[in-house]
């Protein structure tokens, strides 16, 4: 944790900015080890270039900070009091100068903290925070690759849990129960998300919900889910068929497995993010089914399950070893279903590496 | 949702806003009935005065905004693509005059996006949309009442699923994955937060994360949970002690409910809110607890988990037939435990009804 305070407080220094203010619990976390969500309650890491950095948090939440290891100041709160007085003297203590610069998480920082921070100075220019914050983020650790192994592991096992219990009758919600027990039984700490199955047209929503839907054969299954372990998410999709695949069924399964492959392959370190969506674009164009891939080709994975590099076709930035994001190309036919192939991928010395291992052949379920 | 938007309209009439932009997933299934949570990507719900609302969500998620039953203008994009361009134009030519008002979620619209809306309007100012929204949310109608107490009594079952499976060395998250796959198997839709089970020593961190802690004799057993139903979030907890409590235990337990139930009584229509809280914390500080009680007294319960109105001993507001909201006093003694009793209240035409029914009395579980 000393570490990347260390490496953010240079990345203050570089930038010139009297200090940041970090709200997004998962950012906080990365930065103290403490892993707190107070919902519409402040929470906020405030670090500078040369002084001791200091957390706010209410008073509840302030022994986890403690057993977390933060050894800076903690200014906690009641419910009934106002946290951001303190909080504007404290950081008025430690800054001077005018025209000041600060760092503000621009995507997630709710608009009146904003303003609320404001009075910190005089003309207080805001600029984002999240360039700094994410190439540390971006960069994976050892310990971190550590925790989001075991989190692709069990998303394999949860994929496994799932084509094992698919059977003619049973609904996408039984099968998310089915899934989530074996895995909470094992002492999973959560998952990344909503976990989703959908059967049949219903697979052609890329963010459809779940529900009673049966499995009839024919029926593509597709499931896709993650895992938390110590913070860090999986997210991996698989897509089944039940009984029988029709012949479009299995063009339209080919097809996305041939582009992801072909993704993957093009995720060197080095490699233009953008070129990565393209590659895979290319292949589903080629095939007829261009208009039916309608999203991205990936996002960042780490703490957030999205998080940065967003994996667009407009993303000119290049792949660095130690990232890890996923690979997901898609076919949304309306009526006939929908085929993603979801891994989670980490850049490694020796290029691109498959965190997630589920096999990706079309398995037809019997 | 016609008659929603239209006294969204008037309460933009009435304040002289040119407009609001909602953004939170919530507020937007609010008033479209479309319910969309694109992440990092933008979704917005524009409204105006005296024009077409329009909405802003990405292309893949249009047609579930249709099925939604929404029938004005959607602007769609693709993930390569800024969609503030379009969506600032389509602004600018349905607002006019100098110096003028709109309002935002100042408490959740990421700051980024302020920045975006500013380009609308010269001099445009950015006042709150949430007294505006909340108003309305804050009073259910009967559909939505009718989800509430769905959701309350799956909350109930689920009370009695871990309290049934409470035995000697089983962990906090074996009981919650019990809990979880008794829910998930009758279709319930999801958890409204991260199922709570804390065990002896542990239930004393009002918000402390479950783990590996094995059930032991004379351990405070506290559940926490929520389920959602139809989008409408219930909230209970209910504190059990395993195989015998103490003299201690049993007056922690005897004071919260003592102060659970007078909190109940006091929130009468009309009632000033701040005194509901100040009810529970009197009984609690008599008792000689009152370092103990960290928190306020609830919390309004509805579309969002944690919502207005805040129950807390600050808030000069009265209570309104139609509100939701949680009632949770609890003290947590640190080595000793903790105890929290938490019930979902509607004030109804003839006073405070308890959605959630769960019994209260001390249950020692053999």
């Amino acid at each position: 944790m000393t570490h990347r305070l260390s490496q953010l407080k240079n990345w203050l220094i570089e930038k010139q900015y009297a200090f940041t203010f970090l709200s997004e619990p998962k950012n906080v976390f990365y930065f103290t080890n403490f892993m707190c969500d107070p919902h519409e309650r402040l929470l906020g890491l405030v670090v500078f270039p040369h002084q001791d950095p200091f957390l706010v948090c209410p008073n509840m939440e302030k022994s986890q900070a403690e057993q977390a290891g933060w050894q800076y100041d903690i200014i906690g709160y009641e419910d009934h009091e106002n946290p951001w007085t303190p909080v504007i003297r404290r950081i008025q203590e430690r800054i001077e100068g005018e025209s000041l610069k600060a760092a503000i998480e621009m995507n997630t920082l709710p608009y009146r903290h904003g303003l609320n921070l404001k009075a910190c100075a005089e003309n207080l220019q805001f600029y984002p925070a999240e360039p700094g914050v994410d190439q540390l983020r971006n960069i994976k650790d050892e310990q971190e690759l550590k925790s989001l192994r075991k989190a692709a592991e069990l998303a394999d096992f949860a994929i496994s849990v799932g084509a094992g219990a698919i059977k003619k009758g049973k609904t996408e919600q039984a099968l998310i129960a089915e899934i989530e027990y074996e895995l909470k039984k094992r002492g999973c700490e959560g998952m990344s998300f909503a976990t989703t199955v959908l059967a049949g047209d219903k697979s052609a929503a890329p963010h459809g919900n779940p529900g009673d839907r049966q499995i009839r054969e024919g029926d593509f299954v597709l499931f896709d889910l993650g895992v938390i372990v110590d913070g860090y998410c999986s997210d991996i999709t698989r897509t089944f068929v039940y009984k029988h695949a029709s012949d479009e069924q299995r063009k339209i399964y080919d097809t996305v497995l041939q582009a992801e492959e072909a993704a993957i392959a093009a995720a060197q370190n080095g490699a233009i993010i953008g070129d990565v969506d393209r590659t895979a674009r290319q292949i589903i164009d080629q095939a007829g089914y261009g208009k039916y891939f309608t999203h991205r080709i990936g996002h960042g994975l780490g703490l957030g399950i999205h998080e940065a590099p967003s994996m667009s076709s407009d993303n000119t930035n290049h792949l660095k070893t130690g990232m890890v994001f996923t690979i997901e190309p898609g076919i949304y036919v309306p009526d006939i279903g929908g085929v993603r192939i979801e891994d989670d991928v980490y850049i490694g010395e020796n290029g691109p590496e498959c965190l997630t291992k589920y096999p990706k052949e079309l398995q037809i379920i019997e």
